[in-house]
């Protein structure tokens, strides 16, 4: 548990919260800043300040328990996003990394994508791949 | 395996693609079409058009597997996404359901995003949850 963090105290039951369900290692519930409504939030129970930094075991169950969530709200179009870092909107730097399920409803409310695409050659495309695959076997070097 | 689905012939080597790892049920690849530098697509290997529909088998690896991926761009900031529907920004209906993982890059190319949130009463959010928990409740008899 972080001291400062809003949803280790949530998860404490120090913090109300609207909880959905929960398991061992997993708790879901409502964002009370809804871009949406449905807009829920899906957390390991255990504090990490990114997604990876997750440990496995959480990140495990974290999808399984989304897909619930994501069926009990039985909307058609939905989004699910985890933001790492401000400049990638994760807000609040001392909260735990989570994942938000944000139905986009009729009405159009829900979450806004802009999507400015990049055109790179298939060669740049490669050079890339190939820097993160040896970036792959590093860390796969150091985990044995 | 769906007939007209990109990511199945990415699966099977029908299409090329820059693969980046992948293990019996996951492979993660580059976006051809890339918000920035690194712009990565994790997906289960079966064929599923929605994140709801995904076995919990797939979906339990899904992430760990991201993660992978994560530390090897090694970027401070990222998000990672995953869209049902068109409009929710799925925007080809016959492929499977797959995560982005976008970094925010430097030059400020990455995910765009707008965060329009809403103002719902204490009374509204509980109403919003004890719906979904009667349905995530009636989820449970169903597989039982």
């Amino acid at each position: 548990m972080a001291a400062s963090c809003v949803f280790c105290k949530i998860v404490r039951g120090i913090l109300p919260s609207h909880k959905l369900i929960e398991t061992e290692r997993t708790l879901a519930f409502l964002d009370i800043g809804p871009l949406s409504e449905g807009h829920c939030l899906v957390i390991p129970k255990a504090h990490s300040q990114f997604f990876h930094q997750v440990s496995d075991t959480d990140l495990a169950e974290l999808l399984p328990m989304a897909k619930k969530v994501a069926l009990a709200l039985n909307v058609p179009n939905y989004n699910l996003l985890q933001n790492n870092g401000r400049p990638a909107h994760q807000f609040v730097d001392h909260v735990s990394s989570h994942f938000h399920i944000i139905p986009k409803q009729a009405d159009g409310s829900g979450l806004g994508i802009q999507w400015p695409t990049k055109t790179m050659s298939k060669e740049d495309l490669e050079k890339t791949a190939a820097s993160i695959r040896k970036a792959l076997a590093e860390l796969k070097e150091e985990s044995t």
